[in-house]
């Protein structure tokens, strides 16, 4: 993330509206031995329904530092969702802290014993162990939300404090309950509330050009796409450019993101090639399936990574039927026939090269489509003429085919990832002759 | 993560030792659009010094926010670790905030000015930008840490309200100022102390073996190990279990670690591969280095995924020679020899199909060492015989070969990567005989 997204100034400060607190419990959190997901899948799942969190916080498994975390949230916003400290073998210790803030005492919910019980007995893993059952045991006044894909329930609690929501830290988990039972009850809060403003944003994916050139390319876009924001997201893949519309009722702030949508997509050009979290592997194989053709694949540095990326993608088998990997001089040339006098001349990592392995793998696997790679991925194996991260990628459709040689930044992983989605590219520019 | 750890448990609760809090700032990190890896990187980086971070605050882009959660955090630990908001364009909210408690004007640093403007020159990126100059102004009284990947510099700010440490929220610059400046003065201040207490970790790898599997194998454990506790840790790749000895002197905390780990391991057998964050696929190329053999795989369901992670793999290429991704029934007859008869009696996804896979990678590569994978990925193809996530997997070495059929839980890539994992294994176990 770059921080050149100007979200921070005036007019688009978030405004009072719904405003909750995220309190994550464990110490694997604070100690950086787990990454924190639960927070961000929180915010991520409540800012479209027009529920902002607006602080994080984390604390280990100690009684004290739990209960002074929610206190203190619930003083700021007076609604928070806690997650994680509901495990069995943690003795509850959430819980525990949460109801002492409430003054309500912790009391066996018979309801959900038996449906824990009941539980065990159907998966056939005998009588439920003792530990299991303070799961049961719920602060007076909470109510339970089933949570069906693990033991521990979510918990919902009102009082004169405000408003705490336990879930269990399991992601899987956390996630069911935030869908099930989260947003449908903080909906309703909202529905009833005509001034609901929701915070919503769309990604525009571009590859094959720099986070530098795309803004020189793009101009004072900020004043057009006003009061849409614009932020620059660099990564292996390419650039995204994430637009969002702050804090406006859900209509407007669907119009708006297409009207600023709408403004970029002419401006991006050939480099831009999807919305949303759409892979262009998908793109490529939609384009060749419209096509009728059959790919294959020919890679040498990405060692099966373009293969990879490919059929990651449910239904690939329709369009794309294999590839050869060809780690060493000899398979390129006994499995792809390319020539020896080219790598002689040549060296592997060559245009000359990529193109031969291309021809090769298209008449092997007698398909119309097809594209090759071949490079140095590092951290061995450059030299001043060709340095670590050069590589040359080949693709053909039908009789038409372009070659590229390009330098890649990065180590042995980024310089074999940005290969693999430059050839996916450079296929799709052929596909749409672009 | 299972929660299953004992160190809530009284004896193990941290002590009061160096603690202090990370506060990291940004609208994007509290809404969810970007996943807060900032926070547990520092605290992985701190806690082997014996600095614990005991709790993580993350606000948005707000003057307020940032002041009070800063506020609090030097009023509980008098220590404090900000990250973000110091880039050009968020007019340096984060300087201004932190400024504010301390009372301290903001100020040009005439010789940091200097180093930025140079830095533009060199670069050859022609005059810097106005907006740049702002990032030159600096506390009274703040100390510059040089940050030699970006144009943000750290700052070090002590007072009355204690320690405040300011970085840049890009994470490469975040890291490389932790690295340099960070740690060593902190070293410095733990190392004044003769106390100095760390936490320590070591995890060791399994696969091919549940959770609940290992915890009947290792029994009681907890006892044996104690003062280390251990963490059950189940993801794609195997169940790791993470051994910590918690806040002793490093001396002792190696030594525990090393009694714990020696006790552990015979009792994990062949289920064990490795420790800390090696890759299976690591482990199988030395092996086979060591038996001078080459390697070859046959790849259906996993479409490359197998030779992407022995690739990844530095140096892989004295052993990987190639492989073949053959999608499609007619590839696997034309290009590795697959006799239809089998295709037709046994179907795609069977022991028999990718024995000969197996044999035809082989043959074709000329090599001694091979692997071959076919199965449903799901989420099209299953049948009631062979449900979606029914791998069948095969291995070679020399002479000897094995055959599994396995049923994998998950979506499409979950499956894929297990089956991957699980034919490295496959391989691993036949060459370490066990």
């Amino acid at each position: 993330f770059t921080g050149t997204e100007s979200y921070s100034a005036g007019n688009h400060r978030l405004r009072e509206q719904m405003e909750l607190e995220v309190v994550t419990i464990g110490t694997e959190l604070v100690l950086g031995f787990t990454l924190d997901t639960n927070a961000s899948d929180i915010a991520s799942a409540l800012t479209p329904i027009g529920a902002n969190v607006v602080r994080v916080t984390s604390v280990g498994d100690d009684e004290m530092a739990i209960r002074n975390a929610v206190t203190d949230a619930l003083e700021r916003t007076g609604l928070v969702i806690v997650t994680g400290g509901l495990g069995p073998t943690r003795d509850d210790i959430t819980k525990k802290a949460v109801a002492a803030i409430y003054g309500a005492p912790l009391r066996l919910d018979s309801k959900y014993l038996a449906v824990l019980e009941r539980r065990f007995e159907k998966f056939g893993q005998g009588p439920m162990p003792e530990s299991n059952r303070s799961q049961a045991e719920v602060p007076a006044g909470a109510e339970v939300l089933p949570n069906r894909r693990g033991t521990a329930p979510g918990l919902w609690l009102e009082g004169d404090p405000g408003t705490t929501v336990m879930l269990p830290g399991v992601s899987r988990e956390m996630r069911g309950l935030i869908d099930e039972h989260v947003i449908p009850r903080l909906g309703d809060r909202l529905q009833a509330d005509e001034q609901t403003r929701v915070t919503r944003s769309r990604t525009l994916r571009t590859t094959g050009v720099s986070e530098s050139k795309l803004a020189d390319q793009l101009g004072r876009i900020e004043t057009k796409i006003d009061p849409v924001t614009l932020a620059y997201l660099p990564g292996i893949a390419g650039v995204d450019l994430r637009l969002t519309a702050w804090q406006m009722p859900d209509e407007s702030a669907q119009r708006v993101l297409d009207r600023a949508a709408e403004c970029l997509e002419p401006l991006l050009g050939a480099n831009f090639y999807g919305i949303g979290e759409v892979d262009l592997a998908a793109i490529v194989l939609d384009t060749l399936k419209s096509h009728r053709v059959g790919l294959a694949v020919a890679e040498s540095c990405t060692g099966g990574e373009v293969g990879s990326r490919i059929t990651a993608i449910p239904g690939s088998s329709g369009v794309f039927v294999g590839g050869v990997i060809c780690y060493s001089d000899s398979s390129k040339m006994r499995h792809l026939g390319v020539p020896n006098e080219l790598l002689d001349s040549h060296g592997a990592v060559s245009e000359q090269v990529a193109k031969a392995m291309l021809d090769g793998v298209c008449h092997m696997f007698d398909v119309e489509a097809g594209v090759a790679v071949t490079g140095i991925a590092g951290p061995g194996g450059g030299s001043d003429e060709k340095p670590v991260g050069t590589v040359c990628l080949a693709a053909r459709l039908g009789s038409r085919s372009r070659v590229l040689k390009r330098w890649f930044p990065g180590g042995r992983q980024e310089v074999r990832q940005r290969s693999a989605q430059a050839v996916l590219d450079l296929l799709r520019r052929l596909a749409f002759e672009l």
